[in-house]
């Protein structure tokens, strides 16, 4: 039995360490927000995210993942709404696979709830990291409420604070750090849209985007049949938060780019003005251990930008490889720290490159033909060979593929549907019966996997020294 | 008066707190080393380093210039080491221009003492740095004597505090930040060369370098007539600080690459086991400043690696420049840091550019023969034409000129050394008298400056919406 010290009760911190507990191990979690589990508005971040296929996986090996699906809302596929007013429902999978809109606070609340039943875990809350000192490892903390100091020394220390970890900052210092922070140049407000006295106002069980270019609304429901909605546009230009500032301004521009849901906001000149703007980074660091004491997991090692969903499920995923790489090294800590990071970074870097790509991608959804038109093909192969083609946003969602491996199964699939949209008369003829055969042709041709990857994974498992088949 | 917190006093801290107090500001400077102006060897970093003119300039302003002058070995070429011993002597400049070898403490306990004699300057030494409050602006301090914590407030906060700085991770959290730690995969370590009974063991009034490749020798004169030398080598490979480990290792790597030089290192096998290896990094980031507030400036903004020997001269440097913006801006601090940042932050990029350029070019010194025969075409052009003609080096250290003319500059020389190796026979021709005018001809055809920059500066100006034409 081992002392941990875990820094951040956030949703990866809080998971982390029931794994922790539950290993056999006396785990100290500390947070700097105060003990939210009764309060109804708690700090911090309250916009909503979806948990997928892997964070299950990772919820349900500790028993949360069914007191997860107790708080979420299953949506089974995505609604596109154009400007004017019509809608076009695009389901997710195949066999009904959803992804499940949960708010990150009951999230949080629910996974911190069952680290505090552990019986070898003490959480302290209101607890400001403000030193950390490596070797030891050790942690002096401010106590918020008092502003008493306290200094925490234990046998291993983990970073589960997020994308601007403290923890991540002592280890910069201290030995040759490679760090990128790079924010986009846009970011999102949360908006209510309150629930009717019956029945769902939009469809329950779905995700909705208003695609608009630049800019968007992306909608998330609730339990209680309400949605948050996050408007998403870029700091500067038009429109952005710099030239929507006022309440007239926001409803000129719901007026024109979002007028089916204008009349759903009551309050949607209050809800603007009172809420912040919520930044998105992308965060890429090594090394993510400093020796055999400390490890940086979630957000603190590979903060991505939210639009593929797939930032706290990355972070479950970590605690789901970290526990198998402990179970597997026999108390070696070092050695499985390495095994971790060989793991994860370059699936870190995978996800954190699908990520960016894919915010391009949603913002594109309206008005590139080009794009739309191989979402088309692609939805026609998926249809045809439901077994031998699933999209890349299934791969991601609705399998335990490695990140780095459905992006490699993705890349040769792009490659199919060029040479698919290569076939002649292919326009004319997708839709028609006689298509089957000629795609089936294709795709037996092709190599079961490409072998190039996308620049960077490519790179970083260079610098790992590791070639793909060594990967889990 | 405004009341000015400088968290930092090392080389940029104490000149800027000079330049602060000048200014008619009340100036506590923070520093997180014991007082060391009465110390043999002091804490931190003990490496040679050297001040070049725009350095003096920006010291002179302040009258630390003859300060500084008086504790610095004038070096006024560099002595190239070959493995068999030959020696090549390589004046900087045709006027016998010299760069300043100083060692770092006694740089900084003059630049301190200066400071110190400012009457509205208080320094407060052993003070960590833990917490940054932007907005007041404000920080808490660690008294590393007593433990105690203090809050200090002031008007304005500036942050030079090196290349990890805490100030800077403060404003990473609360605004959009850029921020790339590019840390090299050398580091060096320091070895004594002590002095003969009487005169100089080498050649004093120079830099002296031993290149081999992937690794190399470095030496900067004492006033004491002793050396600093510098080994520089990766830290994986062969050889490198992970092969290279033990007295037997270290003098065998010096009995195998650098013979000349093993008789004068009586104590090489014990510096080498005893002394840190010291690692090099490039830190690029954005905003440098938080509103009126908070501003970053040298290392914590813009830290570079050293083979160009320009941090702390860019360093200073920006001391200077502000001052001018402070000057310009009646007052108004938020103009002021945005033309500040404006105008430096090209030109920083421009020499970590630079930089990076230059410390693969240190070690090709050897061995590289396309790049022996460009240095050879240059040194002539610069001989027939010194009016005309001025290598990069001499541009950084011998003039004020920004980093970003220099870099532009120098572009626009390289297109001209690729037409002067395009003349036929060229090389048969080079030394002959006749050579004059051909190139004379490719000099007129030249159009002054190439509208070409490296890559990055020109992003780095295009995100800030200026054209090149704006800054200083």
């Amino acid at each position: 039995m081992e002392t941990i010290l875990v820094v951040g009760g956030g949703l990866v911190g809080s998971l982390l360490s029931v794994y922790l507990a539950r290993q056999g191990h006396r785990v100290h979690l500390f947070d700097r927000y105060p003990d939210f589990r009764n309060a109804k508005a708690p700090l911090g971040k309250s916009i909503n995210l979806t948990i997928c296929e892997r964070g299950f996986t990772a919820l349900d090996r500790v028993g949360a993942g069914d007191l997860v699906r107790a708080i979420s809302v299953p949506c089974y596929g995505r609604v596109v709404h154009a400007v004017d007013g019509s809608v076009e429902y695009q389901p997710y999978g195949n066999r009904r696979e959803a992804i499940y809109s949960v708010s990150r606070n009951n999230l949080n609340r629910t996974l911190l709830m069952l680290a505090l039943e552990q019986p070898s875990l003490i959480c302290h809350f209101e607890h400001k990291c403000l030193e950390v000192f490596l070797d030891q490892p050790a942690v002096t903390f401010k106590d918020l409420r008092s502003g008493e100091l306290s200094h925490w020394r234990g046998d291993r220390l983990f970073g589960a604070d997020g994308a601007h970890s403290a923890v991540r900052q002592g280890m910069q210092r201290a030995q040759r750090f490679n760090l990128v922070q790079e924010p986009l140049d846009q970011g999102y407000k949360e908006l209510d849209l309150p629930p009717a006295a019956e029945g769902w106002v939009l469809e329950g069980n779905a995700i909705h985007i208003w695609p608009r270019g630049h800019y968007m609304l992306i909608g998330f429901p609730n339990l209680d049949r309400s949605f948050t909605l996050a408007l998403h546009m870029p700091f500067e230009g038009e429109p952005s938060f710099a030239s929507v500032r006022t309440q007239e301004d926001v409803l000129r521009l719901f007026e024109r780019s979002f007028p089916d849901v204008l009349p759903l906001l009551p309050n949607l000149g209050g809800d603007f003005l009172s809420r912040p703007e919520a930044t998105m980074v992308t965060i890429r660091c090594s090394p993510w251990t400093y020796r055999d004491k400390v490890l940086l997991v979630g957000d603190a090692a590979h903060a991505i930008v939210p639009s593929y969903g797939q930032g706290a499920n990355a972070g479950f995923e970590d605690c789901s490889v970290l526990a198998d790489c402990l179970a597997g090294s026999d108390g070696d800590w070092s050695a499985a720290f390495a095994r971790f990071e060989a793991a994860r970074k370059p699936n870190a870097e995978a996800i954190a490159d699908l990520a960016l790509e894919h915010f391009h991608e949603l913002r594109d959804l309206v008005g590139d033909a080009s794009f739309q038109l191989r979402k088309k093909v692609e939805r026609r192969i998926n249809e045809l060979f439901p077994d031998r083609y699933m999209p890349l946003y299934s791969l991601v969602s609705f399998t335990n593929m490695t990140y780095v491996e459905a992006l490699r199964q993705d890349r040769a699939q792009r490659d199919l549907i060029d040479r698919v949209l290569a076939l002649p008369g292919i326009l004319e003829r997708l839709d028609s019966e006689e298509i089957q055969e000629a795609i089936g042709g294709l795709m037996d041709q092709e190599p079961k996997r490409s072998a190039e990857l996308a620049i960077r994974p490519a790179r970083m498992i260079r610098d790992h020294g590791m070639t793909p088949a060594e990967f889990p």
